[in-house]
Parts: C-alpha cells; structure tokens; sequence
C-alpha cells in the first residue's frame, strides 16, 4: 500500500462526517462536481412522490394551505439561514441566481440612493460568474448608473462617493479562490456603499457570516453544495433592519402584504416574503426541502474542516503522483483564501477530463485550460481524493 | 331522473373528448379549479420518479446533456407552441409569469423607442390580474415610462403616438371574459406600439392563435390549463421577426450565445433562448413536459367547442337549479366573449365556497364576492358540471 492510501485510511477512519455519506445516493464514481450539481440525498425520491401523488393529485389546490405551498419560500430560507449565519426571517426562497441577482443590485442601488444623490457607480467582480456580470450591466443600465469591473482586491481602493453597490462573489467559481467577505464588506460600508455577495460557491461549504459581518444583500443557488436538485431555486437574503427599505424591481403579487386581497395598489409584504415575486415552483422547492435535511444536527464549521482536509489532501496526492509540471493548480494554497475546491490548469484540459469522467473520476472543465474538482465534505472521503489523484495521473501519463 | 340529468347523460355520450380524462388522476371530487391548478397528468409520477432517481440521482450532472435538460426551456416551449397558435422556435418556457411580464414589457417599450422618440406610456388592463399591474408598474419606472391602466374596451381610443407597449389579459382571471386578442392587437399596432398578452387564462382552453393574429410578445404560467403543476414554469412567446431585437432586461447566463464560453461580454443568443435568464428549475420543467403528453393528437378547436358546451350547461343547470336571484353571472353570455369559466356572484361567497368544497365541488373564491368555477374539457365532464349545480342549489337553500 502507497503512503498516499494509507493516509486516507486513516483520515476516513477519524473522520465525523463520514456518516453522512449515507443520507445520500452515490455509486461507484468519486463525484467531484458537487460544486456544479450536488449528489441526491437518499429522502428526496420519496418525498417527491408524496408532494406529487398525494398532496398535487389528491389534495390539488387544497395544497396551497394544508401542505404549506404557501409559505415554503421562508420556510426553506429560514432552512438555510442556519447554513450562511443568517437568524431567521432574512432568507426567500425563489427565482434563480440571475433573478434574485438583479433584485438585490437594483434594490441595493436604490438603498445607496437614501444616503444622498450621485452615487451611480456599481462596482463587479470582474472574474465573475458571467451572469453575475450580465445581470450587473441591466441593473446598472436601468438604474442610470455605470457599471465598473475590478478584481476583489482592487476594490478597497476604487471606493468612492459615486460607488452605488459592490456585486461580489463569496468565493471564485474558476480557481475556487475563497474572497475577505467581512474585510471587503466592512471596506463597502466604510464609502457608504451597499455590499451584495454572491455566495454560489461557498454555502453549504464553509461559514459565510451574514449577519455577523453585517452583510447587506446575498444572493446562492441552492444546487451546489445545498444539494437542492438541478436548477433548484435560488434565495435571497435581506438583513433585518433593509427589509423595509428594500425595494424590488420585481414586486409580482407574492410579494404583496395581503396577496390574496387582489389590489390593485401594490403594497409591499414586511420581513422576508417582500424578496418573493410570482407563485413559487412547488415541485423543485419541495426536492430542496427535502434535501435540506441532511444537514440536521451538522456544524459548518466541522464541514469547513473537512473541506480544507479534503483539498489539502489532494493537492497532496496530485503532488505524490502526478508529474512535476504537468498541472498547475490555481486555487489558492493559504487556508483563508481557499473555497472547497480546487482548479488545475493543464494543456488539453476538455480532453483530460473526458477521459477522467471515463474513468470513473467526475469533475468538470471550465474554459480554456481548467480542470475543476469540487469537495463535497457531506459525501466525499479521504479515498476518493486519492483515487481522483491517482486517475488522474494515469490519464495524464 | 330530472331533465338535467338526463342531459347530462347525452352531451357525456356524445362527449369525444371523454376519454382523455382516463390520463388524468381524479377522483370522486368535482374540480372546477382546474384554472387555478390542473389536476395531476396520469404520466407525472412515473416521469418525475426517472427524473429524480436516474437522471439526478445516476447521471447526475451528465444529464445536463444526455437527459436534455440544457434544452428543455425551448423544447417544451416548441410543445405548448401549438396550443396557442405559434410556429415552433418562438415559446422559451422558464421563471414565473411574473418576471415574464417584467421581460416582455421592457422589452416591448425597448422595442417601441426604435420607431422614434416620445413613446413613454404603458396601457395596462385596469381589471388585470394584479401581479401584471404591479409589475407593469415597474416596468414603467425603470424605463421611464407612464403607467396607464385603462379597460380593455377603452384601448382603441386611448392609443396615441406616446403609447410604447399594451399589456392586456385575453381571458379576464375573475369574470373569465374573453376579450378580442385580434382585435386589440391590430389596434395597437396601427398606433405604432407593441401587443403584450398575458395567456394565463386562455392557453389550453381555446384558440389563441398567436402567430396568425401578428401578436408582438405573450407569456403564460403553465399550471392552469396546461396542467404542468403547483407553480410550474411559464412561458414566453417573442414573434420570431422581433428576436433578434429582443432586448431583455434580464440577460442571464442562460440567453448567452454560448453560454459555457464564459465570456465576459453579453452576446445574446438568437431565437427563442434569448428570452431565457438562468439556471432553468429542471424538476418542474420536466414534470411540465410529461404534463403536456395529454395534448398528442388533441386538436384545441375539439377543446374550445367542448368548453363552451360545458360553461353553457352549467348556467342551464344554474338557471334550472338554483333560486332565481340567488346569484348573478359575471361571465359573459357571449360565447364570442367568454372563456372557460363561470363566475357567479353571490352574497357570502367565501362561505358559500367553503361549504362547496366541503361538498365536493372544488372551485374558489375571489374577494369580495365571487365564487368562481374553471371548466377544463380535458377532464371535467357534463355529469360533474351538473352534480357542481345542484350542490351549489342545495347549498345555497
């Protein structure tokens, strides 16, 4: 036995999430693309066959009251709160990442505009999730502001007056690159801005802190590490003392104080339902609720610990075992800059992870030379890790 | 046995949609609430069960390919294409109704300032659905634009050089009046602006006719007579000569002419996935596609003929059942100007409706005082429509 496996022996033997691999449907592969599409877990089959047999086919509208339709979005948000450092009564549930995306910046634009006039700069992440970006320049186009693409670490200093709302990512979708979130927000309330983090890549993999680095806006998807299903809705987070000011540039009739008084007058609901827009899809929020349920009685900070043991691990392994210089890892080496996943750079990335997913070994390629694995710390083990390792250096020998 | 019933008898006999209610789970329950939630489509739980087991749960994130999910917004849309009267290539089916009116709208007063300056006013049905109104609202303050809500009936004369977009309902939610979509559309057109219809209540229930009738842009939920299920996916229809001049206001990653190119720069896609945002929400859109199965070889003229037959009969069996007095149609008596349902005032209608449902006949109540029936031809029969009269007669006794 290499040194390599009998390490992950023995770090899946003292490992105390190891359990939680079971809540959930694996098979032979070592699935390292939770960070693009989370795993099943195991409740959601059946769960879904009660919302759709029973409470859709007998109860039809009746569900709307009996089986809690009706009030799932703060429900499942407030699921989630515990997971991003959020009290209860912040979160929605609902839309997609783009959608809850130009809310939060047109919202966030309007906020910055109570402070006094001729703040009509937005500030984005210029190695963004391309949507991110996207929905940035319609939100900056329609609010009369310009929109301004710098790197996270430039930010602090193209603060200004001008600046309306910074548009961040928790952590890097590429390189996996985890972002200062409490130095960076605490620098945007500084110039008087308003901070929305987008936390895609880091929920459900590591502590985020909303509230305790008095975060303003932020937005996630839900079918990463949430493991909520493909295109599983997104949510948003709205801190306590924003949530009257928060204007939505999508105030559809769920989002209204009394929606089934049919006004005519739009009058905005308090607290979380204000982020709501149209009736919410019932048949993908119920999947996540469902898979919300394995992280019962799970500390993030032990998921945290995990994570960093996992990409540590396999930065390792990829070092016992692949040739020098024949990938480069991009993601970063310190702790506090590192997200749960790691990206290597190598020549014919698309072809090498072809033949990677052949052979057993899921990750994904990102455009033009990346190799991407992310670390899911609820199903992923030390011998996993070990085996991508070793696979991939097979495939690139 | 009374006249009614012996009616009843005869119209189900002849009834040549009888069968198609075979691929509906139903019960003994009468459901007039089909326009608010379908029934459940015989062949849902068996899809969403491969949907969830084997395309998630197995393939997991190959599935984006080899189960079709990346494709599905613009092949389901191709689906329901036919329903309404539009050739294929046209229909992207994704987000609520409500971001699709906020889409359609700002791009209809995006489409209307290329004809020349001063078109700043949006005409809105005064007695529309409120999500459309509010969102209208919206639309109108983000573009600089005039919010005017008007009736249906009072569009011809209120168009002007400064009316940009017309956003209209073709069936009315709470009188179920159908108003004349040719009509208004080439009113509006002659003034220069852009035809904005909301299908909610008319799509599966009769000839729409969106191509024919040159109709500029149109969304609709999917949930009511499409049968797709709680808060599933709507759609959006762009007429395939203004596509390449849509311009969303929410271009998320997902309308990109290559999405997984990553680029910073927004290129928009050309065809009917421009009109796409995000991540679409797999597990409602493909319960939505096994939905739509009831449809094959359903011609939707058979499907019109069947429901004015119904809407007719229950006011025949109101008239012979009810007291005189006891309630008053909304609906109109035109067949010209109805759509599949009835809406009955009467005092107390809340009550009334809860005693209803008690009884087994399901249909909802609007404030402040209608009781409102959907009828859809694919499922309901005269029988039900007769049962629905008479405990609506006993109930109110």
């Amino acid at each position: 036995m290499s040194e390599t496996s009998s390490r992950a022996r023995e770090l899946d033997a003292a490992d105390e999430l190891a359990a939680v691999r079971a809540k959930f449907v694996l098979d032979s592969v070592v699935y390292l693309d939770g960070n693009s599409l989370g795993a099943l877990p195991a409740a959601v089959p059946g769960r879904m066959e009660d919302v759709v047999r029973r409470q859709w086919g007998s109860l039809r509208i009746r569900s709307w009251e009996e089986s809690g339709w009706w009030t799932a979005p703060e429900r499942i948000g407030d699921r989630i709160a515990p997971l991003v450092g959020a009290a209860p009564g912040q979160i929605v549930v609902g839309d997609s990442t783009s959608v809850n995306v130009f809310k939060a910046l047109v919202a966030a634009v309007r906020l910055a505009a109570e402070g006094g006039p001729g703040r009509d700069e937005i500030l984005v992440d210029a190695t963004t999730f391309p949507t991110d970006g996207y929905i940035a320049g319609s939100a900056a186009r329609m609010t009369g502001c310009t929109l301004r693409p710098v790197t996270p670490a430039e930010v602090p200093g193209v603060l200004t007056g001008r600046t309306a709302a910074v548009l961040l990512n928790h952590v890097d979708y590429r390189t996996g690159r985890l972002h200062d979130l409490p130095g960076l927000t605490a620098a945007v309330h500084a110039a008087g801005a308003v901070a929305v983090w987008d936390l895609c890549h880091s929920a459900g993999a590591l502590p985020v802190g909303l509230d305790e680095h008095g975060v303003d806006l932020a937005v996630g998807c839900t079918y990463k590490y949430l493991n909520g299903g493909p295109g599983a809705p997104a949510y948003l987070y709205v801190r306590r003392d924003l949530q009257d000011r928060f204007d939505s540039p999508l105030p559809g009739w769920n989002s209204h104080a009394e929606p089934f008084g049919m006004r005519t007058e739009y009058t905005p609901a308090t607290g979380a339902p204000r982020g709501r827009v149209g009736t919410p899809d019932i048949l993908s929020m119920l999947a996540l609720e469902a898979a919300l349920e394995v992280w019962d009685g799970i500390s993030i900070d032990a998921v945290r610990a995990k994570s960093l043991a996992l990409t540590d691990f396999f930065l390792e392994c990829v070092a016992a075992h692949v040739p020098e210089g024949a990938v480069e890892s991009l993601s970063p080496k310190a702790h506090a800059e590192r997200g749960s996943q790691v990206a290597l750079r190598c020549p014919d990335a698309g072809d090498v992870m072809k033949r990677l997913i052949e052979n057993g070994v899921v990750g994904d390629f990102r455009p033009p030379d990346v190799l991407r694995f992310g670390f899911t710390p609820l199903y992923v083990g030390f011998a996993d890790v070990e085996r991508a390792a070793r696979v991939l250096a097979e495939t690139l020998a």
